[in-house]
């Protein structure tokens, strides 16, 4: 299958990657890094997300953070909400798009949000019904969709079967997540073509951690079947490279320099992204992610 | 095209990997890292070079570590040999096969060894009888096929032109080396098509450093092409992975996991090959370029 002539990215970065770092960052960086990650030419910057503070601190100016943002059209916001109560907080705040989300594995849904993955499913509905009558798209993820820390391997049909049903409640998009890293190009084949079984590949999107260094390939075997949509982080955030099980999502810069070389069109400006990356990594005091950028890095 | 059953992994950390290095590296640790890689299940090693002490004094030791080494049957030990002087040196040391090296870019061939393409591939004439008269296998080096650090882009049919001279020349086994870690899978399949225009499939190897991060992607899109030789370095030596134009090789452990993933055969143990790691990155008081590495580094 020849690969995609266009890739939108998805950039996790201000959610995903910073809910992760270690210390806490100011409502005022984070807006500063979207309005650069806009700046250099991202559409769709998941911006924050609306989850109990108590498990997730480092997510708690989100309302803050989609009051401070500048909205540009075409761009979209996007906010993870756990539940009603979440989606009412991000609409308020400004969010123009939420995501939701579930695990393939039982016991990482249990570990991760305390309940089944039905059950989980079934709490996204009234978020699901509040969302189409403020006609706000919704997102779904799921995780773990190569491997589980606690279970170990993941069964593809059961990726297919919370794919179908996310599908099923309304969301435009399913990104299937390789949460932590673990699978190779084999395991990302083999669980897309699952989900291929009930979702068109259109509506598909991969996020992949580099956790095993196998992202990138990964990514590249996932455009050969069609993938169009792939989700990363500005400077890898999300992950200590150093720590055991760094967690980081791919890097930007290292999916659109990849992207550039085949030719795939994104609309990302690559210099001003890696600015965007020196940025948040000079606020974070910590080495970037991307291999691109410590390539590129000035002396 | 199906990927291959099994690849042979050609392990170039004790030789390009340590070359690189700033520190030096005494033969004792060479040897025992050499050892550790054969224990666990490295084929082939290329464990020295034999060229002059003042250009590499990395390498200054080759005789004493070949010397060293306690050969292995099926075991390849394998010495860089620029001339004559270097190849009687290596065969006098224990050396079982050699690698001769050229470049793809005129610039290249130029700042590196002073010469022209077409004059260093002349000057490897008398080690290609040497070698011959000693029943000596040799391996051809091609580097810069991505791309050169003073001309940018290089051309594939000059690649294809170098391959097919290597190969007229006697090489068994011709390994396409993106030196600068620039070149992206497009590159990398533009390469090995040109390549095997003049070069059976079966005769290429791939050579590919993780500058940009792109390694494990080009090796996945080799593969695809039927390359079934690959080049990597233990821990991913090579290169301090932040400092500016990182030029470490693909890590040894990160190709593993992913042939493993694959399902192919590479008759490689990972967690003896991971104790080797640990073993020279102690040695050297430096972070393993491996992710695979990390991610299971013991707390």
């Amino acid at each position: 299958m020849p690969l995609p002539k266009k890739v939108r990215i998805v950039e996790v970065g201000p959610r995903d990657g910073l809910q992760n770092e270690p210390q806490p960052i100011s409502a005022a960086v984070k807006i500063e890094l979207i309005e650069r990650l806009a700046d250099a030419g991202i559409r769709y910057i998941e911006a924050g997300s609306f989850v109990n503070p108590q498990w997730v601190p480092q997510m708690a100016g989100s309302d803050e953070v989609f009051r401070g943002i500048v909205p540009r059209p075409g761009v979209s916001y996007a906010a993870l909400t756990p539940n009603l109560k979440g989606f009412e907080r991000a609409l308020a705040a400004g969010a123009n798009e939420v995501a939701i989300f579930a695990a393939a594995s039982e016991t990482f849904s249990q570990k991760n949000i305390n309940c089944s993955i039905d059950a989980s499913l079934d709490r996204f509905a009234p978020v699901m019904a509040a969302a189409s009558a403020a006609s706000l798209p919704v997102r779904g993820y799921i995780s773990c969709v190569a491997g589980c820390p606690y279970e170990g391997a993941v069964s593809a049909d059961k990726v297919r079967q919370v794919a179908e049903r996310l599908l099923q409640m309304g969301c435009y998009e399913i990104s299937l997540g390789d949460t932590i890293g673990v699978g190779t190009p084999a395991d990302i084949r083999r669980v897309i073509e699952a989900a291929t079984q009930s979702v068109p590949i259109e509506q598909l999107a991969v996020h992949l951690h580099d956790t095993y260094g196998q992202a990138l390939a990964n990514i590249y075997a996932s455009l050969e079947m069609g993938v169009a949509v792939v989700d990363s982080a500005i400077a890898g955030l999300g992950g200590c490279p150093y720590a055991k099980g760094a967690s980081g999502n791919v890097a930007t810069e290292d999916l659109v320099y990849m992207l550039n070389g085949l030719g795939i069109e994104h609309g990302v400006d690559l210099d001003k992204l890696l600015a965007a990356g020196r940025y948040i990594t000079e606020q974070l005091g910590r080495e970037s992610g991307s291999k691109v950028a410590r390539a590129l890095a000035q002396p």
